[in-house]
Parts: structure tokens; C-alpha cells; sequence
């Protein structure tokens, strides 16, 4: 069994974006900063990732629509605490042709400006409530820092954003919950472990009441955040001035929730379940779910036999809905292909030689620790669809087990402070002195990612029984989790 | 049956951003000209629609990728034609946050220049090619003429544009062909008539050999360019320095081929099949396919049993995959229901009223020609399947019709001056000398569309035997194309 040496992975940074490009997923060869290609591979891995969010959106109530790229400035420029924090990263268009524009545009760094001009026209009556929409889009940052391939861009590539409107808070608060259920089963779904925290004030969306947010960890000890919550109040249906007719004839403006996810699911999902030799996917959304090598006599030569049942098998999986692959390739040696579908992380290899044909059986090899499982011609479909089970079985509890390795309570912030050092998300029992968190984020080498929330009520998670605010020794009512972020 | 007085049509431009937004297709209100939003109903249309050409193309070898939007200037600049044509409707983003751009970037207004700079990355051996990939976006340009939503955009919402790459001139020419079998099939399958022509040289995509383009007509008398295909030569492989090593180890630039669509192709489904009340969605494109609405009782209720049939029927339709909506509402009149779901163009109606209670029967009403027809309980799905595909031929054979009467066959320009003003396509026996269509273009009141081709084989369509030139009275070799388009 091969063990994942993460905690070498201190050139995580330098892995990553190689494996992307090598696998076929995504290439940051394209001539921008920040700005990188969706390769076929990666395109189909993307569909099928996303396309579950889709089904648990549309189970939801949330219908997908499109909107425009371009945002015209006075649109953008509508909500005070929104247009102050994006204004100093988003891209400005203001030239069309050969002519300077009247009206500047903005790439929308998101779309909650154009999306709530369009919701005061279409929301007139409660009848019109509750609202949910959804889109698939590309938006725009003006990344001053080092970028990297899907999580650090100034293209995101994609943007998975939902937005609602209801009449009243309560329902809000109640859309909040249940879009964190459905970013809980988006991330359970793909293996991906993580924490839910609440932002603290200062790091919240700009125009949001409050922001819940899901981090995960890189093998490089560094948290990435890769969903986030946004209760928006009535902060947007006021300046945009939503307002529907309630049933007894009143006025009101709605209240509306946002979230989104974005290509960093495709870099959690890489960096998570990766090693050495390149992303490993789950057997449910593998772009290639199983590939075929028939292995070929002493004298070099693949049998007739041996292609046979190759085919046999390829198109026995292929009826059965897998998504397989035949590398029947004359010109290469089985190592070399082996190494080929393995840095495209496939999760199941079959290899059918002489042997296999003579003894009426199957050899399958998980990608994740290269085990070798031989099974009878008759029980292959079971078999298969068993094994990829098993397989992210095995890679979520290791997956898992990293994760709770790398948190730690702390009860010092000097303990806090070589933690992070270490690579390691800290949890410090906590006061609840808002004040204090401000100025300890001053004083502290990483960064307070949020409160710490059960992941069942959404509320902080209770400190044990005496244990002491490590800021100021009162008795601790929360705890913060500190961490270095990208 | 209600006739359809397409004639009258003049004011088309007004009846369809209408009627787009009025279906809940797409929505033109957005406050910059030339953008709009995709709304739900609309959204699911699209996918339907584009769906079915993206399985074309997956059969037909090509591949899905995604580019960014943004194309560096030096990039852009790199095919002199190309530039020098899309120079002047380019979209310029020159600033970043607070700062002026060095490198400034092109909104794309079609992705020749960014793709084929990164063919130059992947193509190295002739063991890569073919090479065909495709992707769907939004690109933009800067209009100054009218806009109307989805034909005529600043931001064109949707573009479905497929590229590739071979070794010889000859597997590109081949290609012209595959590409130009991919457009018919799917304009076939969405009932819209055709002529295909060769673009005058000055007409053709800056940087192709010669483009081959699909046109349809509008009621109103304008024809409307919904698919072109482009053989590019090596016209963007020498600038761009997209070389492989051949079988014999000779460098070699390569052969191209793209071709592309717009949401165009909803303005012509919209427009060709669709009368005073709205859209008419052919049954296998239609978002909702069937609506059942249950009708009341004299006094005004609707009957317990009236409901339950009603449910029955639409878990039936439901199960057999048929997209149904049991519209049940209580609080609105059978014929304001009606009026809402022939404007949202739903193919067909059932009327489950007391009386098909009794009967053991069921009332199917035909969107197009208001047709009613009764089936008893038992052929249901097999008869709304049958009635599907009868409506669907009907709508066919009615858009060809108009489409075959708008084409006229004149013998002198005046003639064709005449025939254009009165909203029609005039086809001209031409002699071929390239000069003559070049002053033609000048005195006539339409436009040249093309050289008439024939759908089969490509060639220019032969005018029948002893006519003449129309512009020079010398032997007829080929048609001209004229009209109003758009």
C-alpha cells in the first residue's frame, strides 16, 4: 500500500497547477495572468461535479438562468458597502471600438448588482415569492497577488452562484440552513471534509448581514475556502428597492440570501484525494471511470484472445453505463499507459493478459493504493460498481482522518501561533469579545478564518466546561478557528 | 384553423422582444443596450435546443473546452485580416481596479486568435490531428446599428463555435462538408428552412479561404444568417505557427476548419413557427410539452373527480418522460390559462373536464392550429407522442411553404429590386465574372447574399439551360442571392 507522503507536499503550489495541465483538466498556459483553459477532460469532470449541484438545486426550488458579463457602472455603483470593497478589483471596459464609452462598464466580480436591478421588475407581489434562481458563469477579479489555476484567478472560470428573495426574515434565516444542507451534501458527495464558521464582521461579504463559510485544508497546511452563505438582509432590496405588494395590500421590501462555490471544489477535490502521481476521482464523478489494458504476450504482441476479451468487457461496461476506456494501443508497454491513466486519476484499471483469458477472470487495480483485486468473468459489473464504492469509501476516511489530524484546541495564543506554523487549523476557546477577536487578529501569525459552527444547528460550537478564553481567561463561550488561508 | 398572417408581419421587430419576454424566454429590459437575461423557461429551451447540436457534435469527434473571455491585445493582433475586420467592434478592457492596464485586453468577439495560439502549445505531431473542439459562450461586439435581443446583440449571449485543426487541405475541405452535415441536421431538427451559400469574398470571416453560410427569412421579409462555416486554410496556422512533424518528419503548418452558431437559432425557432399568440416550440424541443388543465364545473368549482383524473394523467405523462404541468389553480378561468400557456408556446393542451370524466376520454388541443382532438384514456401517451410528431411535420411543411414562396427566380435586376422591396428572395442567373457582383452590390436595394449552392453536394446550383446573365446577358453559370437581411 502506497502512503500519501502530504506532508512533504510543502510544494503543493508547484504540484498542482503541473498536475492540472498533465491530467487534461485545466491549462494555465494561456498568455494572462490568472487566466487559464478548460481542457476536454477537465470539461467533462467539471460537468459532472457541477451537474450535481445542479440536480441538488433544482431539488431545491432554484432555476437556472443567464445573465449579462458586463455590469453598467451606475448599476454597480448602487449598494455603498458592495461597490467599496470590489471597486478595487474588478476590471473596467471603456472602450468600444475606437470610441471611449459614455457609460463605463464593470466584469462582474459577481452578479448581485445586475441580478437585483432585474428582481425590482420582476418581483411585484408576494405571489411572486419565494424566488430562486441560479447561473453558471465566468466573473472577474483583479488579483494583485500570485495567482493559481482555479482558486487564485482573474478569470474564475466558473462561478456557481444561487440567489433568493422572500417576504419575510424568518424565511431568510430558514434559506440559509438549507442551502449549507446543500452544500454539506455537495462536499460529503465528493469526499471533501471541512469546517463551517462565521465569518467575523470585518470578513464578511460587503453588503451581507452575515456570511457562513465551508473551509477545507491543502496538503500544505493551508485552509481554502470553497463556499460560502450569504445572509444579505434587506441590504440589496432597499437600494435596488425590491419591493413586492403583501397579501394584505402593504409594501415591503424582500429579504434576500446568497451563495456560491466556485473552480475551487475542482482544486479541493485535486489537492484532497491527490499523490504523487496526480489527482485520484472518485469513482462517481470520474470523467473515465474504468480503462482496459490488454497486456501482451513475452514476445511483445497483444493475442487475439486477449482483444477479444478486452472488447468483450469494454463493451459489456459501456452498456452498463460506465464510462470506460479501451488502450488496446499497439506502440506503448503497459507500464507507460499504466502511468498515463493514472495521472489522469482513473479510478479502476482492468488488465486482461493470457492468464486472464485462460483462468476466466478479471484483474482490477484500485488507483488509490494500486491493490490488486481478481474477480470471475460473470460477477465484473457488481464487482466493479462494489470496488468504486469501497474506493471513495477508503478515500473520504483518509481524506478525514488528515483533516481531524490537522486540528488542534489550543489554549494559548503562543500554542495558536505554532500551530499555524505547523500547518495546522487551530481552535481557541473564546470569550466572545468581539473586540478581542479584532485586535488578536493583529497580534497572531495566521488569520481568524470565522466562530466555529456545528455543522447540524449552525450555531458555535460550545466550548467544553471550564475551559478559559485563552485572550482574556474569562469563561469561553465560543471558539475561533485561526489558520493560515489562501 | 387559425391562419397564421405572417404578411402583416411588418412590425416584427416589435412583436418578437415582446413576445420573448412575454414567454419567459429572455429578457431585453436589461439597462444596457444589447444584453439580456436568459430567464428559467428560456434557460431550459436553450439546453434542449444547443443539447441536440452538442450531440452532434460529440458523434462528430469534437470535444468541449472553455476559453477565457479576455484575448491580450498582442494575441488578438496576430492575423492581419481578422484585427483589421474586428478592429472597429471590439470591447476594450484598460483598466484593473484603480490602475490603467500595460497589456491591455479584447472582450472576444469570436476566440480564433486565443484558441490557435494555444493549438500552437498542443498540436506538435501528426499522431495529434485530427483535432476538433468546441465550446459555448457569450461573446461581444460593439454594435452601433439597432440591437434586438439574441440576433442582434452587444453581448451575443450564446455562440456555439467548433474548431479544427487537420494535416491536409483536403481533410479540411472534407471537413467543410462534416461541419455543413452537422448545421443541416440540426436545423432540420428544429423545422427551419434553409438556403446555403458561398459568401461573396468580401462578405466572408476576415482570415477564412471562404465562408459557407446558412440563411433563413423572417416574416418579415429579412433573411436572417443563422449558421456559418469557414475554411480557414492556413491562414491563422502560419502567424499563429501551428506546425506538427509529419509521418516522414517534415514540419507542416496545419489545415483549418470553424464554424458557428448564436442564439440566432432561438430568434428563427421563435419567428418561423410562431403566429399572433406567441411561440410555437416543436414537441421535442419544447421546455413544457404538455399542460393539462382541469376544467370546472357550471358553478364555478373544480370537481374532486375532475382533480384526481388530472393527477393521474400528468403522474402518467410524467412517468413516460413526457415534460408535463398540471396548471390546477383555482383563482384563474380555463381561458386565461390558455391564453398564458399558448403564449409560453407549449405544443399541447388537455382539457379534462366532467364530460372526459364521464366519457373515459381525453381532450388534446394542438398549439399550432388550435386542432381538437379526442382520445380515450387508454392510447393516451402513444397518441400525444403521434400528435407530437403530426404537429411537428405540419409546422415544417408551413414554414417551408413560406419559405419556398419567398424565393423567386427573376431575370433582370429590376426585377429583383422589385421583388426584394416586397420582402422576398430574389435568385439571379449570373455568369460567375466576380467583377460584375462587385458593381451589383451598388445598384441593387438588397444585399448579396451568396452564390446559390446546392444542399447535397456544395456546388453552385446550375441555372437551367439557356439563361442568361442578368447583369451581362452572357451564358448563366451560377445564382446570385439577394435580399434584405439582417
Amino acid at each position: 500500500m502506497k502512503q500519501i507522503p502530504r506532508k512533504e507536499w510543502k510544494k503543493f503550489v508547484e504540484w498542482y497547477p503541473k498536475i492540472l495541465r498533465k491530467a487534461g483538466i485545466y491549462d494555465d498556459r494561456y498568455p494572462a495572468k490568472g487566466m487559464g483553459v478548460w481542457l476536454p477532460y477537465g470539461f467533462k469532470l467539471r460537468e459532472k461535479v457541477y451537474g450535481y449541484l445542479k440536480k441538488l438545486h433544482t431539488e431545491a426550488g432554484y432555476e437556472q438562468v443567464q445573465f449579462p458579463t458586463l455590469i453598467p457602472e451606475d448599476i454597480f455603483r448602487k449598494e455603498a458597502e458592495h461597490v467599496a470593497s470590489f471597486e478595487k478589483e474588478v476590471f473596467w471596459v471603456t472602450r468600444g471600438g475606437l470610441t471611449e464609452l459614455d457609460k463605463k462598464f464593470v466584469l462582474r466580480p459577481t452578479s448581485e448588482t445586475p441580478m437585483y436591478y432585474m428582481f425590482s421588475l420582476w418581483l411585484n407581489s408576494y405571489k411572486d415569492l419565494p424566488f430562486r434562481i441560479f447561473q453558471i458563469v465566468n466573473v472577474f477579479r483583479y488579483e494583485t497577488k500570485a495567482t493559481h489555476p482555479l482558486f487564485r484567478e482573474r478569470e474564475i472560470s466558473i462561478f456557481f452562484e444561487s440567489h433568493s428573495a422572500f417576504l419575510t426574515q424568518e424565511e431568510a434565516e430558514e434559506e440559509v440552513r438549507r442551502a449549507v444542507e446543500i452544500y454539506k451534501k455537495f462536499f460529503d458527495y465528493l469526499g471533501i471534509p471541512y469546517i463551517i464558521t462565521r465569518r467575523p464582521d470585518w470578513d464578511k461579504f460587503p453588503g451581507a448581514d452575515y456570511t457562513i463559510a465551508f473551509d477545507t485544508l491543502m496538503p500544505n497546511g493551508r485552509t481554502l475556502q470553497i463556499g460560502t452563505v450569504h445572509n444579505l438582509g434587506q441590504n440589496f432590496s432597499k437600494p435596488f428597492d425590491i419591493k413586492v405588494i403583501t397579501e394584505k395590500g402593504e409594501n415591503k421590501h424582500v429579504w434576500q440570501v446568497c451563495f456560491g462555490v466556485s473552480g475551487r471544489v475542482i482544486t479541493a477535490l485535486v489537492a484532497v484525494h491527490g499523490d504523487d502521481h496526480g489527482p485520484v476521482f472518485p469513482f462517481h464523478v470520474a470523467p473515465i471511470q474504468v480503462v482496459i489494458i490488454p497486456i501482451p504476450m513475452k514476445d511483445g504482441g497483444i493475442s487475439e484472445k486477449v482483444l477479444e476479451k478486452s472488447r468483450k468487457v469494454f463493451e459489456l461496461l459501456k452498456k452498463a453505463g460506465i464510462s470506460v476506456v479501451l488502450d488496446d494501443k499497439e506502440d506503448e508497454t503497459p507500464g507507460s499507459k499504466y502511468y498515463k491513466w493514472e495521472l489522469r486519476g482513473v479510478p479502476l484499471r482492468i488488465e486482461i493478459g493470457p492468464r486472464e483469458v485462460k483462468e476466466g477472470k478479471i484483474t482490477i487495480t484500485r488507483r488509490d493504493n494500486l491493490e490488486r483485486i481478481t474477480v470471475s468473468d460473470s460477477e465484473l459489473i457488481e464487482k466493479i460498481k462494489e470496488i468504486g464504492e469501497k474506493m471513495f469509501e477508503d478515500m473520504k476516511q483518509r481524506a478525514m482522518k488528515f483533516f481531524k489530524e490537522n486540528i488542534v484546541e489550543v489554549s494559548s495564543i503562543d500554542k495558536a501561533n505554532k500551530m499555524v506554523e505547523e500547518g495546522k487549523i487551530a481552535i481557541l476557546p473564546w470569550c466572545g469579545d468581539e473586540k478581542e477577536s479584532e485586535t488578536l487578529e493583529e497580534i497572531i501569525s495566521g488569520r481568524i478564518i470565522g466562530i466555529l459552527l456545528n455543522k447540524n444547528n449552525l450555531k458555535p460550537e460550545k466550548p467544553r466546561e471550564g475551559l478559559k478564553c485563552a485572550i482574556c481567561g474569562k469563561n469561553a463561550k465560543k471558539y475561533l478557528v485561526i489558520a493560515k488561508s489562501y
